[in-house]
């Protein structure tokens, strides 16, 4: 039997959700989510969502002064399901290596909570909700949604579990944004904050991989608007965003072990080209089988609001940083090119000249950006050293 | 009147090509393109091509001893108008900034030859030729086509322009591929030596940013196997491509100082996100140009030359480059993370344990992979230097 240890090892995002994983075992076991119907809200660009949808899920339990929340936040192609089996089809959730019993967000201590974004396609409202006043999918008629729309949503749902105050969120890429838009728009609701390989906003780089994505999906004829059906979706167009994304996940160093130049199979009559790389063969997979779990309108928000998410939203970082009271961790990896260590250190240090309390963490892995959902031993007892410090200075 | 060294300033690759630029001044005045049929080869792959089409632009007068033929070899989505004004369109070659009278590569000197690729679009023998056995364009029915390939077309040409040996092979990227076959080949009709930000044979990172924008272009419904008419070209997966390529030519820096996270223009009513940052509507602009000038299929079999490269070909570095004789002088650029400075150590390495003469040069120009074809004095002085001091040593 294997076990999330030795599977996680060297592994990469999207390996783990894409195999059939029948041997797999976690400490969790069969894992629930579970939606619930809260109140709207008005989104940063003024619509009024009259209602919300949410997917979550939530391990553990809340204790009696209800001060062990750690809410989770997903990445772009993330989902509710952080960890456990998936009743359906068995599969470990994204984050399971992490998040379980006696693991680094103990599941014995703490309260965990992981809902889909607003936006996204798994359960949460997004584009492929019924919209009330047609009586059809929004799809493009969804309004465009930021990180701070996603929090609004997820306090929401803190709300309707009768939190008061988060002990901590937790998040890495686009979830790290959210982490830390808890910490500066709901200051006394967050006692620590984690955010991982993640910046205060997107380089003009970050944005364009992500517009290269969306180019690929509007451009492809069955895109129609965004108002494709369920048999026309603009399949190629979301494949090859996804297949760029990858790419930028991925390091020169991962790549390298993982492919080198290795050929996927011999040549066969019908090849158009008589050299087909392991690489090749391995990303046109992970284009194929992401199209099948995700929505491309979806794609389209979340890539938008990462593009446009600006913490400090043109105030002064003193400002905007005033009233934070979290206390932080912060990871960045060494070779994630995508999310680079100086956007961390930036981050760290608009913090620090608040004397917000920072921890600095910068790993060696060679992982590039998919470090943060691979298993690594350093990151692991960073989180959990962390996480029982602060748990332990509340007193509790 | 702008002269090219205040133009290229800060100007990144395709700038120069897509502006009209009516008031520049080339001191080659209007150079001409020619086109020659020649004797046709076998490709690598066992193909016979029956006769070639090569389009050429020569620059500078053979020498009677004809030996100052300097050999320019383009990158992927270059051609053979190097330098001067193109009669028609009045635009500069794309290495005009180096190339011309008192140039670092100087026409008053050196006979300049530069050619259109085998498999290009742009004059020469490609995919968008007739196929002599069925009247129509080869589309996919092209044989593939590989470096070598390329330039055993390039020796075609030499010989018909009656150059016995070459002084110089020079190029930048997969022009620098075209220079190291010269050297590795046709040792004895190469003098010297200089490829620029390229490498002996791509990353797994390399063809998978190059996969990619071979997926958007093969599964654009347009393309249909590659027997596309010219109403219904593939034009959308190939604009994906060139975006996915352009992003790559960059760097952090030169995206910072160009874009930054500056709007283009104020939201309009149909705009289904309102941001509209600038570097999208670059990558949007340069997509959408580069179809007006370029074969689909051609750019599929162009970048499947430069992933199937392998200057070693299996062998061992000290036997493939066992009978060298030219001198080199390789160049990288700091900030080239897509052809990194690590590429270029390998190859300097392999040619000194030979005890090829190489001199190596790693510029700190912070622009990208594009550096190679943005002005840089020190570039310029040190092509110009190396060039100079061998023709020297010729006893010229």
């Amino acid at each position: 039997m294997q076990n999330p240890s030795e599977l996680n090892k060297n592994m990469l995002e999207g390996d783990l959700q894409d195999q059939v994983l029948k041997d797999y075992h976690s400490d969790l076991g069969i894992t629930q989510t579970h939606g619930v119907k809260l109140a709207g809200i008005r989104t940063q660009s003024g619509y009024d969502l009259k209602e919300l949808e949410v997917c979550y899920q939530t391990l553990g339990v809340l204790s009696p002064r209800k001060d062990n929340a750690i809410l989770i936040c997903h990445a772009l192609s993330g989902n509710a399901h952080v960890a456990g089996l998936d009743p359906q089809n068995r599969r470990p959730g994204w984050w399971d290596f992490h998040v379980g019993p006696g693991k680094s967000i103990d599941t014995d201590k703490f309260f965990v909570i992981c809902s889909n974004i607003l936006g996204g396609c798994n359960g949460s409202t997004g584009p492929t909700s019924i919209n009330p006043i047609t009586g059809r999918p929004y799809a493009t008629d969804f309004p465009p949604v930021t990180i701070r729309d996603m929090v609004a949503a997820q306090v929401r749902l803190v709300d309707f579990l009768g939190i008061p105050k988060l002990f901590a969120a937790v998040g890495g890429s686009m979830g790290g944004m959210q982490a830390l838009v808890w910490a500066l728009d709901y200051p006394d609701r967050l006692h620590a904050c984690i955010p991982i390989a993640t910046c205060m906003a997107h380089s003009p780089m970050q944005i364009a991989f992500n517009e290269v994505g969306r180019q690929a999906i509007m451009t492809d004829p069955n895109w129609r608007g965004g108002h494709y059906d369920d048999h026309h979706r603009p399949e190629h167009g979301l494949a090859v965003a996804r297949m760029v994304g990858h790419v930028t996940y991925l390091s020169e160093y991962s790549m390298h072990q993982k492919f080198g130049r290795k050929l996927q199979r011999p040549p066969r009559p019908e090849d158009l080209f008589p050299d087909f790389f392991s690489v090749e063969s391995y990303l046109k997979y992970q284009g194929e089988s992401f199209v099948k779990r995700f929505d491309p309108n979806s794609y389209l928000y979340i890539t938008k609001a990462l593009d446009r998410f600006d913490l400090l939203e043109g105030r002064h970082g003193r400002d905007a940083v005033r009233h934070v009271q979290a206390r932080f961790l912060i990871i960045s990896f060494e070779s994630d090119w995508l999310y680079p260590p100086s956007q961390s250190r930036e981050l760290v240090k608009t913090l620090k000249r608040s004397n917000v309390a920072v921890t600095y963490l910068n790993l060696e892995t060679p992982y590039g950006h998919d470090s943060f959902l691979i298993r690594n031993p350093d990151f692991s007892r960073a989180v959990s050293h962390f996480l029982n410090s602060e748990y332990r200075s509340l007193g509790a």
